[in-house]
């Protein structure tokens, strides 16, 4: 007996997903077996439709229903602050924190492991967005590096912030931020890594009350 | 920023699977956002014809493309012998172990504390099914009892043996086995727990070289 063709090639779309091996993609699709028609017709229209009913925003890079994104023609948002990001899942974490400034979605981080150079990432996109904003010392722009804390990300925002000064411009002009290191809120300075907490004691801020 | 539409719905679509949170249904939406369409319409296709294109077999409800199944209609199995099983993938498994007789898919177990009944799996069929057959002393039938071997599958195997013998089989006519139940090969007799140690010696055979 060997697995209708359906059904394995349905636990064949499910294995390409990532963390999902073979055993867990044959549960997930018998499982849906006793699913109603209409809720895998649905299902099944959701995945095709995922990528035609969305876009990619020409300004961020942000995924949105329309071009541009809800957040590049929000009028009220800080334009002078623009968080370079990896994906747009880290878009929302900086939303649910109240970021109220710009994105720039990079849509992944420069890994050379991996075979991803700087070609590969929304980079060359922003160089040129900033070159559209030509920000000057009068009307200056602040740039936060709000990629992830890890190695290829640390090496991401280095080799975005080099690429700008390259440019030419100075401090003054754009100012390069980086996200805070230290301890997580409610973490343990005992259990605390020793990178970590080196990084909160040089990120050490006024704890004047 | 809300997520857009057609990526939630699809995140909430993920999230009805067994084992799949809210985060893992966002991070596997997401990661899909990089699937090339073809991919995406192959898979939206595979999930809407999961059901239209395999057929339940009227005789042993095993899932197929064909109806009756290409094991109730093997000539070449032994027909004197029906495994009774929970799902289909309980018929892979003992088909993988070299299983050469028929099957009986129940699609479930008895299981009170969530309200599922012996109404509920195929278990009507099944007598049915056996009448129809109608073994007799010169053409015994055995009936064996594969269910899983926690609570809920043994008490369903104990069911169908006392509907069984209700409707008046004796054990010369329709004889019902349990797969057994002792150490799994490779298990150490020190770390095995009490009530699988106790079945292992009850099911002790015979070790004659």
């Amino acid at each position: 007996m060997k697995t209708p063709k359906p059904i394995s090639d349905l636990i064949q779309n499910f294995e390409r997903l990532p963390g999902i091996g073979p055993k867990t993609a044959q549960r997930l699709v018998f499982y849906m077996l006793r699913f109603p028609q209409e809720e895998l017709d649905k299902f099944g229209q959701n995945i095709a439709e995922l990528k035609t009913k969305t876009k990619i925003c020409s300004v961020c890079k942000n995924i949105d229903q329309e071009d541009p994104c809800c957040i590049c023609s929000d009028s009220s948002r800080d334009i002078d602050l623009i968080a370079v990001v990896t994906t747009p899942l880290d878009l929302y974490a900086l939303e649910r924190a109240g970021f109220k400034g710009l994105y720039h979605v990079l849509h992944g981080v420069i890994d050379p492991l991996n075979n991803i150079g700087p070609e590969e990432i929304y980079l060359k996109e922003l160089l040129s967005r900033i070159d559209d904003i030509s920000p000057t010392a009068d009307a200056p722009l602040e740039l936060l590096m709000a990629t992830n804390t890890g190695m290829e990300g640390e090496s991401t925002a280095i080799y975005i912030s080099r690429a700008i000064r390259e440019k030419g411009y100075s401090n003054d002009i754009i100012k390069i931020t980086r996200i805070a290191r230290g301890l997580p809120v409610g973490g343990d300075v005992e259990y605390a890594d020793d990178l970590t907490l080196h990084r909160a004691l040089e990120g050490r801020s006024n704890f004047d009350l």
